[in-house]
């Protein structure tokens, strides 16, 4: 193969069908943002929208906002604008609380449903967070279900997996792993899921709004997702619930606040849970982080998903390309898969001295993020990452260990964020 | 006693010591804001500090703020602010989520705490969600709890109450009833509970911030509250909850996200929660929506509340005494208590038509809320509300009831949102 030349990066950025729509963001030009998966940077529409917000609807219409700026459904209607992003009905999805708030709640229904059955069975490079809902779960219930680690790769052939036996109510797994970037088959995996009689909760976190997911079509029966990484919403943005439309009567979720109810503002003294998605929501939901929300699914709205997936699977491929070329000689391994069909849109790059490197790449404004033990995590997110960004970031981290850049002390401080 | 004037309100106003707190919120001086304890309007401070959090801190540092900026800490850190207005410890109090799911966390913990005794006891007329969460965890838990209804002043004398049986595992009781506005003795209540070997939960969502209050000296166990009503925080703000230290190690709440293990950038396979008060965190916290709710801390965190107090006792008696000289005539009756010692921040007042006239005020924007069937609800929010304030919601008040304002059709109209 031909090496790979700035050039050819630049024709390529040239015949990219996304290429304004990173206009629609505030990246510095100086920055290589390869974070996204972390905290999606700003939309150039937040911060007009949120004034408004603020000054207008809070500051002048005060309480009345709830009804004459419709607060009171932003959870739906911003989840009927996403569902779209993931192939639900509009009436499937709400966004509310945080992605551990949501899995709680859907676990819990969801193991209402399969009463019978003992076993969550999930995998153990989950995003933590995923294992410590079920940990907390499992406790507070009287730890009679039993937690099963399994190689979710297994459950993508139907009958290859003896982990799929009749004790499992629930496979919980994350669409596309926060560290291996494996993107797991959403379809196939269910389809066994389901032939077992076990119900399935999809972690889409590191998926929706990346590339085309398709809760309906796969027939899945839970899933959540996150604001605050592909969907832009800002930090800490409110996640997202779905919940097939099948299971929105029989499945209660246990954090039945106000917000949830048939009639919240009926005041009645007694819970009736409202039909169809509603009752996920709990409490009032926190509306300027709503509305940055809203921005952000807005903007990744405008966009094919299937555009947004060639773009990735592009940008990675080159990337990988300028890593055999340039990088394997210094070290870095290719952890992540280098099948496009299995990946997420992430790459991730195995180094023994990945934390200190990372750090050094930073501090040259090309920003990824450093997984322990020794994993350089690199997001691309194709609404603004351009070509010639990855050009950049191989030429930085080429520098940084030529030069020995990142033995510096500073790189090897410990951050209490990484 | 010689009926009040507009000069007396005047004159009450030149010798109040809060009046220059008024400046620090955006409040048009044609607005008459009576509706603080639904949601507290905007402190000037919060735009240009939320715009610093969106542009510099999201826009320009990106990932980097969760370290650089302390993102990370917010919960702690406003909880510690936080902590001196309420009588804790700043070990004592986190921010986070809404004031239904911690409630949900604090209830569950405190049921393990008992697990002998199966009564929650309460009150009927609840801020709804509060009893919706209390229904919500019983059936989630099987329905062996109990959840009995009484009359939560019986609770305030020693050994008068049969309510406080040995099943009593928790006793759940509004500081200041959402209605009513009839403030409870924590004290009193809390001590009678400890007695009876029955766990505490306060909810302050209609106390702090508008009264002195003492979850410390009270000997409370647990409390929750609210952010978007007395400390102004925001639509929808976060709530914040209080674990006493005792409890901090052994009431393990069940919503064990990553954001209250021990060691969250560790990455662990398992649940360890956190020491401290940091275990009642769960996930992301919404950095924007934290943000503003600092400003309205900061600004709560002025101003000693013994002063709040006052001015709040000063401003009710003036409205009653009004209401006396000038509304009785008009069919309306005093709903909430007159004795200032047992009586929150708000005066209700009781007419059959209560809801068109409470929409004919909003129109003269004289503002106010509506509960279900005939409670007019008037917040008195010292921090802004100034005694001529009083006098013009009295004047328009009159006003709408000699020319049958209220009357029209447009007021009949339900609203989503009342």
């Amino acid at each position: 193969m031909v090496p790979l030349t700035a050039d050819d990066l630049e024709k390529l950025d040239q015949s990219d069908r996304l290429r304004s729509v990173r206009d629609q963001f505030e990246l510095s030009p100086d920055v290589v943002y390869l974070d996204g998966n972390s905290l999606g940077p700003l939309p150039k529409a937040t911060p007009a929208r949120l004034e408004k917000a603020i000054r207008q609807e809070w500051g002048k219409d005060l309480i009345n906002s709830w009804n004459k700026h419709n607060w009171v459904s932003l959870p739906l209607t911003i989840g009927a604008k996403l569902a779209k992003l993931v192939g639900a009905g509009p009436d499937e999805v709400a966004c509310c609380d945080s992605v551990s708030v949501n899995l709680y709640k859907v676990l819990s229904a969801a193991l209402e449903l399969r009463p019978d059955r003992m076993t969550i069975l999930t995998e153990e490079s989950n995003f933590p967070t995923d294992t410590y809902i079920i940990q907390g779960l499992m406790r507070q219930l009287g730890n009679h279900h039993t937690l099963r680690f399994c190689d979710p790769t297994s459950l993508e052939h139907p009958g290859s997996s003896h982990q799929l036996d009749d004790s499992v109510a629930v496979v919980l797994l994350s669409h596309v792993n926060y560290v291996s970037g494996r993107l797991l088959d959403m379809a196939a995996v269910t389809s066994n899921a389901y032939r077992a009689g076990a119900l399935t909760i999809w972690d889409t976190a590191h998926s929706a709004g990346a590339l085309p997911v398709d809760l309906g079509a796969s027939g899945a029966d839970f899933a959540v997702g996150c604001g605050y990484k592909y969907l832009n919403g800002g930090p800490g943005a409110p996640g997202w619930v779905y919940v097939a439309r099948q299971h929105q009567a029989g499945a209660q979720q246990p954090l039945s606040g106000w917000f949830g109810h048939a009639a919240p503002f009926d005041f009645e003294r007694n819970f009736r849970p409202a039909e169809g998605i509603r009752n996920q929501l709990c409490g009032t939901p926190p509306i300027l982080s709503m509305i940055a929300l809203e921005v952000g699914v807005d903007l990744a709205c405008q966009v094919p998903m299937k555009h947004v997936r060639d773009k990735s699977n592009a940008l990675i491929r080159v990337f990988l390309q300028l890593t055999d070329e340039r990088l394997a000689s210094h070290g870095f391994s290719v952890a992540s898969p280098r099948d496009p069909s299995i990946c997420g849109s992430q790459v991730c790059l195995r180094h023994s001295n990945g934390y200190p490197i990372m750090q050094a790449l930073v501090a040259h404004k090309v920003i990824g993020d450093f997984r322990s033990p020794d994993i350089l995590r690199f997001g691309f997110c194709p609404l603004y990452t351009c070509f010639v960004d990855v050009w950049r970031a191989v030429e930085v981290l080429c520098d940084v260990m030529v030069n020995k850049e990142w033995d510096q002390p500073e790189f090897h401080k410990k951050k209490a964020v990484t």
